[in-house]
């Protein structure tokens, strides 16, 4: 494998293990065995690692958000998409934590970020277009699709933050099937609009991710709870 | 006003308008005219002020969830808790920023911030079982209130952020406005349960917060937006 691409992938696995804050380049050059010289040689800091790997996570995503050109959408399709996108988010996790903070060191992420939202959203909605077409879904009225996508990505980008910090019972530690249980969010946000005759169907599917992590049901017994003592 | 609560006040005001990690108790200190040493008789690190500002943030959220005792709730109260709610998170800004690394460096934090989120979770159920109760919201089934109450809790959480690195021109800069059209989302989640003869009030009201900022809608003519070179 090229140092590079060796660079960018040390680097990533060390983002998502380590936290980003922790991992210097030359934790990098010491987890390859290559000296600090021979990392500048192809990144002049972290910064630039950092887009590198926007850039491939980027792609991912890109390719797992295609529509089928020769068929119509199924109910399972957006399973296989929902799965596909969280599989990307678990991949490139260190990505969404302090994204702010990587936009504000870098302006070429900051526009490519933004461009890469905006067509993560216009591909959602194509998806939800399908789904109509495909009599899967009702159609949505006016600008729904629009906001419908965007309720979608925001719960797929936010999950992984509530699992770290309000769910889980360690911060900083999550499971992959926590992570995938995002699903069932999602799918819920669709019931409504599925037609009856998919319903059943959809709801045994998105069954298959029913929260299971601490803190996803009210505890049943904790008096302390109901009311803070402020 | 006592120093200790100008301290307080003053960190909220310097995190919010520079952010948090450019800010340090030095900085604070000379905000406020007062020397290191009065400041470190009160708090001994920008950790301690932090939590001091959450546990002022949790009271002032949790103050806003109330419900009625005397009457039933109206279409228009959810809008009152949603502004009460928005208004909360535009005040605490900086907070939901960089979340995680404040709670990895306060074990207290952490602990009552799952507290807090568990809280706000089982207070939006009250408020959506109150909506049922009152004829508002078609009842929900099952497990669906605690599912949308989650729902709404990430979009809630992860608004602003999505405004800052996605939505906006200038990454950090956002008006009061583009933070208000959250609701706008929020109540969406909501149209497929709302009963018929509330549907039109409310959907007047959610038109108030109609997004207006950049990236509210996809650009008219932008051929590159289809697919980026990848």
């Amino acid at each position: 494998m090229k140092t590079k691409l060796r660079i960018v992938r040390a680097g990533l696995e060390l983002f998502n293990s380590r936290g980003e804050r922790n991992v210097s380049t030359n934790h990098i050059a010491a987890h390859l065995g290559i000296s600090p010289g021979n990392l500048y040689y192809h990144f002049s800091n972290k910064t630039d690692i950092i887009y590198e790997i926007f850039l491939q996570y980027q792609k991912l995503i890109d390719s797992h958000l295609q529509i089928p050109e020769k068929r119509l959408l199924t109910v399972e399709d957006q399973f296989f998409y929902l799965e596909a996108v969280f599989d990307g988010l678990w991949n490139y996790r260190f990505f969404h934590r302090d994204l702010e903070h990587y936009l504000e060191c870098d302006p070429r992420l900051q526009r490519d970020y933004r461009l890469f939202t905006e067509i993560c959203l216009a591909s959602i909605e194509k998806i939800l277009s399908g789904l109509e077409a495909s009599s899967v879904l009702r159609p949505m009225q006016g600008g729904m699709r629009r906001t419908f996508a965007l309720n979608t990505w925001l719960i797929i980008t936010s999950w992984m933050s509530y699992l770290k910090t309000a769910a889980d019972s360690e911060v900083g530690r999550i499971e992959k099937d926590a992570l995938m249980q995002g699903i069932y969010q999602i799918i819920s946000l669709e019931i409504p609009y599925l037609k009856e005759d998919v319903l059943p169907l959809a709801l045994k599917l998105q069954a298959r991710y029913t929260p299971t992590f601490a803190g996803s049901k009210p505890p049943v017994e904790a008096p302390g709870l109901v009311r803070l003592p402020l």
